[in-house]
Formats: structure tokens, C-alpha cells, sequence
């Protein structure tokens, strides 16, 4: 027995799109209604078959659900659950699976009606790729997914919401929305910002370039841009809704790179060597819990493993002494 | 015939070792000399056989050879040459692969005796991994080399050290040592600075525990990790030798991320989104240029294509409609 008969996923998009994947083929929901307000969209959802019912309809699509998940940037949830709100069922569930929660909380709540269930969520998970065509049905696996349920919200919506995500395959943790939204200014919202500054920095350059910066980015600087190609509607929406954790998080992290200029400048290279072998020790913990791969440089240019097999091999044995 | 007799490289470790296992496999030098003034490397060096020679010994391992490359941290360049420069023969070739070209040139050049030719070089590719085990051959296929030889350098040794690098599989370009710390301060010094800051910043919060800066890192932060675990020794030593450039390109970062705090805090989603789109187009500049792998989300937990073929196959036909 799937854990809920009728799913509406309203917003198509890279998240969207992978929870209609998931939920079919873990067996999640009966039946998926897909909502969304923009045409060419509707027609990959039904051209990749993603949903049982694809309609821009938010009232005629969301009546009969049983959960109901806003998967549209953080700045335009508001106005979904104004629209979709008189039309929900007793009983049903609202959730959704924006970057930042207090904006999301107070923007959404006001406009379901009295019966009606709002977990709201956030699956820490991603790609730098945006529409319907980027989802896929293991984007979940093994990432966290975050809820942030009222103090006295309905015990066993939040409990369904949570089984719902482990047949995602993701694991489920409960916080505040003013703790998430901290937590996640630092690990997800200043490091997007930083991206996207330094390209755009990079970018305007009178010396160097674009073309040499494109050409010499394996120096570190294309780990950057993967970021800083996330959706720019999305991430406008995350800092306009989590401006103070953000701006509290970009206070810190100027103060710590000015003292950090200062180091170079006064050729303080202790001070560098400790900062650069503390850090290593956090990788090592994210490459402990599964969080990143260990093998060097990802996918990128790497020989196989019988290629460095190969590479190994060779040496006239002896030889070296 | 390979291009060069002897090739003696100093300092086996990502770097040094890669070129050893490179020159061994696409036959750039008849015989290769090892030499690391540390013991547990010699030691790696010899059970992986990646030498004809290991020793700790500069002079003598540095006298019989046609090309010596330095694969030691910037801030140890000097020394090392100090000591090797007077057991060099008449037109051997001296280079180095450090991140840094300015102050390696000044480092180096002035213990060079007569007929010894001094052709810098900076292979910009690499991995967080450091060591001689951390290597592979194919540590430089497909990634750029830049040369700085001085305006009066021997064309001909110039010439030689293009073939070696392009032998490892390469692509060579030359410019001044000037142009070449400017140009690689913006995509890969100001980068790791930044990376390393930010992963010091979230593991000084109070808030947020490190446990969950960990845990959440798949948000953006993981990205940054990977840089900010490479050697700390090697980048104390850019910092403290490319200070000028740096903290140039930090300057211009700097003013540029205080406007963009500024839209934040003022509520101008215009210009966060313009700033947003436009970074766009430098990512998809990387990946034509084959610098990294469109693939999204690289090597991480993604499935297969198989995976991917059935999760998007099963729904029910004509259900969408």
C-alpha cells in the first residue's frame, strides 16, 4: 500500500521532477498529479510520463490530494498556497521543499484552511541542472531531508511526511526553521554566494582573459562555477527570504578572510599553515559520512582503474634502489 | 628515442610522481632519478618502482641529468637549487612546476651556473591528494602547461621542455612569469583562499555544530572542501610568494561580494539575478572547453545509466495527458 493514494507536485522542476520519478518508482503514491504553470514544462511531464494527470489547473489539481508538495522557488510559495489553499481536502497534507523555512513558514501557513496538515520540508540535495528533464529518481538517496514542523503541528502528518522521504531513500532529521535557516546559510547559501561572486569577479577582469580564465579554471576555480550555474531564480528567492542568516554568516566570513589577507600581506605563514590543516579535517568527516566521494577529482578526467593499474606496472623490476 | 637521457626529479610527491609515472609510460626519458630528502618517500618510491634511482642525495642525483624538474613547494625552490646548481652539467635544463612563476624565477635563476638553461613551467592540474602514492600518469592529459621562459632563453631548451610536456599529454602555452601569477591568483589562488576561509568560518560557529555543517555540507559546502583539503604546505607558499597579485584579485572579490551584501540587505533581486544568469555562461565556457565534465553532480552518488533508463521508463501509457 503506497503511503499516500493521490500526490500533487506542484513545480517540475530538477526537485520536482525527481520526486514524481521517486515516488512512482519506489511506490510511494497511487496516483501523481503534476502542476505546473508553464506549458512547454507540461508538455516534457508528459512527454517523459512523469505524472498520471499534468494540468497549470492549481485549484482543479491539488482538490483531490492527499500530500501536496510546492517544489516552486521560495519567493513564489506564497501565492501558490493562496490559489491552492480553499481547494484542499480535510485532512490533506502541504509541504514543500524550499532552500530556506521562516520565509516559507510565514508565507504559506495563513492560506490553508482549518484540517489541513503543513510539514514543511527541505531536501538537502541537488544538482546545478534546472527543469524537468534534470530530475532523477535517486537524487534523494542517501541525502539528508530536513523538516521543521510547527510546535504543535499533527504528530502523524509529520510522521507520514517522514516516511514518505525514507522511500525517497533520504534520512529524515526534524529541526526548528530558525536553526535550519542558519545551518543552512553556512553550508549552502554563503558558499552559493562566494560561487557566484568570484566568477563574476573573474568575469570582469581588464587583465586576464575570460578565455584564460576558462582555460587555467582546473586550478581550482571550476569548482566554483558548478555552483555558481545553480538556477538564478531559486537562489535570488533564498537570499531576499534568508537575508539575516545570511548576512549574519557573510559578517563572519569577511572578518576571518580579512584576518586571513592580513596573514599574507605580513607574510604570516604559520598562521596560513594552521588554517589549511584544520580544514582538512572537516573534509575527512564529509568523506566519512558519505556526503562526497573520496576518489580524487570526482568524474573528471581520471584513468580507469585498470589504466592506473597499468601506470603502476611497468618499472624494470630492481631497478629502483 | 625519448627526448630526453636522464630526467632527475626532485620531490616525489602528487606532482613529481605523476611525471615520473607519465615519462615512464609515453617514454620521455631513458632512465629516471628520484630524489626527496625525505625517507618515507624514497621508500614508497622504490616499493612502487617509479625510478630507475631514488636517493636523498641532491648533487649526485642531479650531476648525470639533461633535465631536472622541481616538484618541491615554492618556498623551497631556492634552496634546492642552491644546493644542485653546481653539480649541473653544461646544457642541462632546469624546470619546476610550481603554482607561483614571478618569485620562482628570482628564487631559482641566480644559482643556475653558465649553459645551464632554466625553462619555469606550471602543469595547473592536480587532486586534495598529496604524496607519492597520490599519483597517476594521466595526472595532465588534456590540461594546460604554462611556460615562463625569460625573454633571452635558449629557444631550443624551451623547445624540449614543450615536447616533454606535450609527451605527458599536455597542452603548452607560454607567457610571462607576471601574467601567469596574475591569471592564476583569479582561478586558483583567491579560489582555495576562499575555500579554505569558508570551511575555517563554518568550523568556528557556535550555532551550528560541526556535525551538521558535515551532514548538510551536500548544499553547496562540499565543493568547497575539496579544495580547502590541498596541501598546506604548497599553499602557505603560494599565498606568502604571489602576495602582490592575490591580494589584488581578494581586493576586487572583496568590493564586488560588499555589493552584492548590499543587494541583499536592500532587497534588489535585479541584480542578484542578472549576477546569477551571467555566471552561467562562463560554467557552460568550462565544459565545451573540456575542463570538466558536464556530467552534473560528477562521480556522486548518482545512478546509472541503466538506473536512469528505468526510472524514467513504467508509467502507465497515455496516463499523462
Amino acid at each position: 500500500m503506497p503511503e499516500f493514494d493521490t500526490l500533487a507536485i506542484v513545480g517540475l522542476g530538477l526537485i520536482g521532477s525527481s520526486i514524481a520519478r521517486g515516488a512512482r518508482q519506489f511506490g510511494l503514491a497511487r496516483r501523481i498529479v503534476a502542476i505546473d504553470g508553464d506549458a512547454s514544462v507540461l508538455e516534457r511531464v508528459r512527454a517523459l510520463g512523469l505524472a498520471d494527470l499534468a494540468t497549470d489547473d492549481l485549484g482543479a489539481g491539488a482538490a483531490g490530494a492527499d500530500l501536496v508538495i510546492l517544489c516552486v522557488p521560495v519567493g513564489a510559495v506564497g501565492a501558490v498556497a493562496a490559489t491552492l489553499g480553499p481547494a484542499l481536502k480535510p485532512g490533506a497534507i502541504v509541504s514543500d521543499v524550499g532552500s530556506v523555512k521562516a520565509a516559507v513558514v510565514a508565507a504559506v501557513a495563513p492560506h490553508l484552511p482549518e484540517g489541513v496538515h503543513f510539514v514543511p520540508a527541505h531536501p538537502v540535495a541537488g544538482t546545478e541542472y534546472s527543469g524537468p528533464d534534470a530530475g532523477f529518481s535517486t537524487l534523494f538517496s542517501g541525502r539528508w531531508c530536513i523538516l521543521t514542523p510547527a510546535e504543535d503541528a499533527d504528530a502523524q502528518a509529520t510522521a507520514r511526511v517522514t516516511r514518505f522521504w525514507e522511500g525517497l531513500r533520504a534520512i529524515v532529521e526534524t529541526m526548528t526553521p530558525e536553526h535550519h535557516d542558519l545551518v543552512l546559510a553556512i553550508t549552502s547559501h554563503v558558499p552559493h554566494l562566494i560561487a557566484y561572486n568570484i566568477v563574476g569577479t573573474a568575469a570582469d577582469l581588464e587583465a586576464v582573459t575570460q578565455s584564460e580564465v576558462i582555460k587555467f579554471s582546473a586550478g581550482g576555480f571550476r569548482d566554483f562555477t558548478r555552483i555558481a550555474a545553480s538556477d538564478p531564480t531559486m537562489w535570488r528567492d533564498v537570499f531576499l527570504t534568508n537575508k539575516d542568516a545570511v548576512l549574519e554568516m557573510l559578517g563572519r566570513f569577511n572578518e576571518d578572510l580579512a584576518a586571513l589577507a592580513r596573514a599574507i600581506r605580513w607574510g604570516d605563514g604559520d598562521a596560513l599553515h594552521d588554517l589549511f590543516t584544520r580544514t582538512r579535517a572537516i573534509r575527512r568527516g564529509i568523506v566519512a559520512m558519505g556526503q562526497e566521494t573520496a576518489e580524487a577529482d570526482f568524474g573528471r578526467a581520471r584513468p580507469s582503474e585498470p589504466e592506473r593499474a597499468r601506470s603502476l606496472e611497468a618499472p624494470k623490476p630492481g631497478a629502483a634502489q
